[in-house]
């Protein structure tokens, strides 16, 4: 039975994504700039099958509901682009706790979309690739890519754009980014629905949109030239911004535990001290802190000390969505 | 030697003042509504004292630099009004912890507001009095009355406003104030430091300020109207909006401590399993639960569990400022 497996690494939003146009596209309202990660992703297995539909196995558990049937969706899309009516097994592990705002999201269907490319020979370019890995989930646009990414907004009018390229930057930023794991739940709010009731009822997200192009190409510009410092303080910006639109709405909501708070004291105060790293928060309680190399493993245990901490590990760049 | 002695509450705002007009009379950007508490309040004694200044005694310490520079601007305001030069020994006790967001400054200036009044016989009628406060510090208009107070914003062009009046509420409100105290530290930044960077740097101050009226006018009808539900739902949305506009500053900043998040995951948790309790907090890590009499033992038992938590109180509403 002929099978095709690809592996994606997770990213992580300097830049933060929130917010989607209206429609079924799944187009992103903003831009973002992001950082494929090396330490975590997801491998994706699809075998035909003779079968109704199709069957998903996650971390050997085989998925129902919305899991399930957002897999089917995105496979029927496939199947369209293919002329296929061919049915899958998708066999799927997570190195990264799902639903939990690491970015589980964004390598499972990076990951899916590259092994249906082959599967299902649509001979997708990468960009076209980022645009089909985008409708399964927004940030798996930018997981097709490695180290830097840059991701282009939906454009509202002729409802293109949404896609993803890499971005060339200065090899002297030398980055680091640990991940500081704060608890073991599941988030109660999805990102999707998080975005949604943000764009909704948050009196702060029309401003969320109108002042964050200019954030992207300042950090842009920042990555590209090696400047840390900006980079760093506009990343720590754009996700407080985020988290604040969120805080805003009615009912307001957060994603934030006492830990969260914890680390991002004790990354204000490294500061303090002269260590130069920055925060950044996605739809998930855990805390990821940008660093020069140089300083990650002192930065590292500075967060050991903070009981509670579920798990730190310290990533460094990765490669884009690879077949195996 | 003669002296006058007052007393005042301290408040909390349920409807949030953050922000200052341009200029310097310390008039409020925004109007707000407040509760006066029981529990917590400033007693402070004015006597003439032959000095070249006043001398302020906050806790049985004498205070110099900026605490004690704050009490000669407003003495000296005083003295403009009350055609007088002498100078006073100030002696203040506070029941509250002082800077750390539990509005010793509110009760500390309403107190010496009220005793100056009398002390230099300058017969100001009580809104005039909270305008006088006001100037001392913006919260201190609001404790010279007891209840629910309406303070009204300052106006830009003619620069009038900024003063207090008395609620009268729907009694069947029967409301409590948990005061949940969730660290022993000062705060970094103060009240006004804090109102002039959000303004300054904040890309949602503009809208912080455009929507507040409403929020104001609809919870102040929903106290009058004893909708507890109402009130509780718009305390809890312009809290999270005054704290979200500070995480969007530039440099972000927040009064968040890890019990913070704590007691406000576990407000909502209780609200989840049908108690009806929402929370506020101010320019400090502590959390203020508004909930019905009936309720407050019940749910300040529910935050004893939580680890860490430095003291519980629970608050009624408090009388107006007094002449002892």
């Amino acid at each position: 039975m002929k099978s095709t497996r690809a592996y994606a690494h997770t990213n992580i939003a300097l830049i933060k994504y929130w917010g989607k146009l209206p429609g079924h596209l799944n187009l992103p309202a903003t831009g973002s700039l992001s950082l494929t990660l090396e330490n975590f992703g997801t491998q994706t297995t699809l075998s035909f099958i003779e079968a109704a539909q199709d069957i998903f196995v996650l971390n050997n558990q085989e998925q129902t509901g919305e899991p399930l049937l957002r897999v089917q969706r995105f496979l029927d899309i496939v199947r369209a682009l293919g002329k296929s009516d061919r049915r899958c097994l998708v066999d799927s592990r997570n190195d990264v706790p799902t639903s939990s705002g690491l970015a589980s999201s964004a390598s499972g269907f990076a990951a899916l979309s590259l092994a249906a490319n082959q599967h299902y020979a649509l001979n997708l370019n990468p960009v076209d690739l980022s645009q089909l890995a985008r409708v399964g989930s927004g940030s798996a646009a930018r997981s097709i890519f490695g180290g830097f990414v840059y991701m282009h907004p939906g454009t509202p009018v002729d409802k293109t754009g949404g896609y993803a390229e890499a971005l060339a930057t200065d090899p002297a930023l030398d980055i680091r980014l640990i991940v500081v794991q704060c608890a073991n739940t599941c988030k109660e709010i999805s990102s999707r629905a998080g975005m949604l009731h943000t764009s909704n009822t948050s009196p702060y997200y029309p401003t969320w949109l109108a002042t964050h192009a200019k954030d992207l190409e300042e950090a842009t510009r920042a990555a590209m030239q090696g400047d840390f410092k900006t980079l760093g303080e506009l990343t720590e910006h754009s996700t407080l911004k985020m988290h604040a639109c969120m805080l805003a709405a009615k009912p307001g909501f957060w994603y934030f535990e006492p830990l969260t708070i914890a680390v991002m004291n004790k990354v204000k105060a490294l500061r303090n001290d002269g260590v130069n790293c920055y925060f950044t928060m996605d739809a998930g309680p855990h805390v990821k802190v940008l660093c020069k190399a140089q300083h990650a493993e002192d930065i590292a245990k500075s967060f050991k000390k903070i009981k509670g901490i579920v798990r730190i590990d310290i990533a460094k760049p990765g490669p884009g969505a690879k077949l195996q």
